[in-house]
C-alpha cells in the first residue's frame, strides 16, 4: 500500500491539520476533532453532520454559510464518538436549536442519538433526520435500513439554506426529511478502495467485475455484475432508482466519483445519465460531476437523483460557501 | 482496464456530451471539439488554451468569466490540432487579440504556434505564452525545455482578470509571463495513470517505488525514489523547488491531485507543505488542495508554488466563474 500518509494512526489529525491550513474560514477543534465555522452564525437553527471520514469533502467539506455549522469526522469508516458530536452541537448552537444530519449506519444513528441526549442535558433542543437514500439493499454490513450516501449532500445544503434563512428547527428538520425522500441513489464500484490501517484494498474484484449497489463503506451491494460500457453501467443504476421511486418532473443529479475515478470519465458518466433521463421526459434542472463523497480511493461512481420542486431549487440556488461547494458569494 | 467508458475512441466526445449537458454556461462546439462561454464575452482579451485531453478540469473546466474564453481539448494525452485551436482562438475572439496560454509540450507549441499564424491571416492578434513550471527535469519525453504543469492555472486565472478588467493584450500577456516566472511545480506519483487506448499503467512501479518528479503524462522524472511517509514526500518537492527558485514572501500553494488520489491523503499532504513553509518563514497566502491538473486515475501529488505581489492577490482574488473554480459571484 502506497498513499500519502504518514501513518495510518495519524491521517485523521494530519488531514484536520490541512484542512486548518487550507480554510481560514473553518475552526478546527483538533482535541475535539470538530470542523466549524471560524466566524459562528448569528440566531439561527444550527446543522450539524459527521461520520466516518475518507468520504471527503464530505461532512467537512461542506461547512460554511449556507450549509452545516459543524462537522465531526470519526476514524476512516468509523462513526464519531457522541462526546465529539456533542462538542460539534454545542458549536452550532445558537439558541435556535440544532438539526442533526445522520446517514443512516448503525453506530452513527446510535453516537448521534447519545450526543442528542447529552446536548438536551445541556438545554439544548436536538433534532435529527436520518439520511437512507441508497436503493441497493434493504440492509447492510452496517446498517439497519436503507444507507444513507449521497443525498445526504442534498439535505445539507437546502436544509443549510432554509436555517441561513431563519427558518425555525421544525420546517428545517420537515425540509430535510422532504428532501431525503425525494432523493434516492446507487453506487457500482470498479476496484476497491484501501483502508490504511488494512493496507489491502477491501474487497476482491475479479478483471470483468464490478459491484453493483456497492456501499459508500465498500460494503457489498446486490450482485457481482460483468463489465460493462458505462452507458450500461448508468442505465442499470438509473434503473434501480426509477423502479424504487419514479423519476419524472425536474432533477438534481449528482454524478458522483468514488475518490479514484478521473473527471473525466465521470463526465462520459454523466452524458449518459442526462441522455437517458432526456428519453423519459425528465429535465435535469442542476446538477453536480465530481469527488461529493467519496471512498478513499475507491473507483467508480454513484447517482443521487432529487426530483425538485420549485421551492427547493430556490433553496438549492440560495448563496453558499465552503471548501466543496461555493456560488453566489 | 475497468474505466467508466463506451470505448477507448469515443471518450472525448463522450465527455464533450457530459461537459454541455453539465454546463449550460459553456458552449460545445462538438464538432470543432471547441469548449467556451455560451455568452462570449463583450470585448476584451480573449483567452485560449488547450492540451492532451486526461488533465480535467484543465482545461475546460476553467472557461467562463474571469478566466478562459476557450479551450481545445485533444485526445488522451495528444495536442490539439492546428484547426482545433483556430476554431477556439476565433471563439474566443471580440477584436481585442488573444493571448494563447501553452504549456510546453512540443506538439503542444507547434500546433498553437501553427494556429496563431492561422489566426493572424484571420487579422486576429495573437500573443502566446509558453507556461514551463515544473522544476524537476530540463528535458523531457514530450518537451524541449520544462514542462508546464499546474503553473498554468495561476497563469489563467491571473491574466482572466485582467482580462476582464480590460487590460490590453500586452499587459495580459506581460502578467502571464510574469507569473509564469513566479511558479514552480514538482509532481510525485505512487502508481502510474491507464491511457485508456492504451490498457494498461503507463509505468511501471514496485511495491516501495515512486516516480520522483513525474510529468503529467506519466514521464519519468529525476529518479525512481523509495516510498515515504507524506511529510518526507512533500518536502523532497519542496527542497526541489526551493532549490530553483527561493521561496519566500507570500505564496499561493496548490496541492494538487493526479486523479487517483484521494482529498483526505491531499489534505495530510498539504498540512506536511504548510508546516515546511511556515518553518521558513513564508506565508500561504491562498491555496488550492484538491485535483486541479490531472493524468487520468494517476495516484500522486504535485505542488506548485508562485510568489504573490499584492497585485497578484487582488487578481487571484477577483471573481471567477468556472466549473472548477468559482467565487466572488
Amino acid at each position: 500500500m502506497k498513499k500519502l500518509i504518514n501513518s495510518p494512526d495519524s491521517l485523521i489529525t494530519d488531514a484536520l491539520r490541512g484542512i486548518a491550513a487550507a480554510h481560514p474560514d473553518l475552526a478546527v477543534d483538533a482535541e475535539n476533532r470538530v470542523i466549524s465555522r471560524a466566524q459562528p452564525a448569528a440566531a439561527k437553527v444550527g446543522l450539524v453532520s459527521g461520520g466516518g471520514s475518507g468520504h471527503e469533502p464530505l461532512h467537512g467539506g461542506y461547512v460554511g454559510y449556507g450549509m452545516l455549522d459543524a462537522a465531526a469526522p470519526g476514524e476512516v469508516y468509523t462513526s464519531p464518538v457522541p462526546d465529539q458530536i456533542l462538542a460539534a452541537t454545542q458549536a452550532a448552537s445558537t439558541g435556535r436549536g440544532v438539526l442533526h444530519i445522520v446517514k443512516n449506519y448503525t453506530g452513527d444513528v446510535l453516537n448521534f442519538r447519545m450526543a442528542a441526549e447529552l446536548a438536551e442535558d445541556d438545554d439544548i433542543r436536538v433534532v435529527s433526520v436520518v439520511t437512507n437514500d441508497d436503493v441497493a439493499v434493504e440492509d447492510s454490513t452496517f446498517t439497519a435500513g436503507r444507507r444513507g450516501t449521497g443525498g445526504t449532500i442534498v439535505v445539507e445544503k437546502i436544509a443549510g439554506a432554509a436555517a441561513e434563512e431563519g427558518a425555525d428547527l421544525d420546517t428545517v428538520a420537515r425540509l430535510a426529511t422532504e428532501v431525503n425522500e425525494r432523493s434516492r441513489s446507487f453506487g457500482i464500484a470498479l476496484h476497491a478502495g484501501t483502508v490504511p490501517a488494512a493496507g489491502t484494498p477491501g474487497f476482491d474484484l475479479a478483471d470483468n467485475e464490478i459491484e453493483l449497489g456497492v456501499g459508500i463503506h465498500g460494503e457489498p451491494g446486490r450482485a457481482r455484475g460483468e463489465f460493462a460500457p458505462v452507458r450500461e453501467l448508468v442505465a442499470y443504476a438509473l434503473d434501480a432508482i426509477h423502479a424504487d421511486r419514479t423519476v419524472s418532473g425536474n432533477v438534481l443529479v449528482i454524478m458522483n466519483g468514488q475518490g479514484g475515478t478521473p473527471l473525466i470519465e465521470l463526465y462520459a458518466a454523466h452524458a449518459e445519465a442526462a441522455a437517458w433521463l432526456a428519453g423519459r421526459g425528465v429535465t435535469v434542472a442542476r446538477n453536480l460531476v465530481g469527488n461529493y463523497i467519496t471512498s478513499l480511493d475507491q473507483a467508480g461512481f454513484s447517482i443521487t437523483v432529487t426530483e425538485l420542486s420549485d421551492e427547493l431549487v430556490r433553496l438549492w440556488d440560495a448563496p453558499v460557501s465552503t471548501p466543496a461547494l461555493r456560488w453566489g458569494m
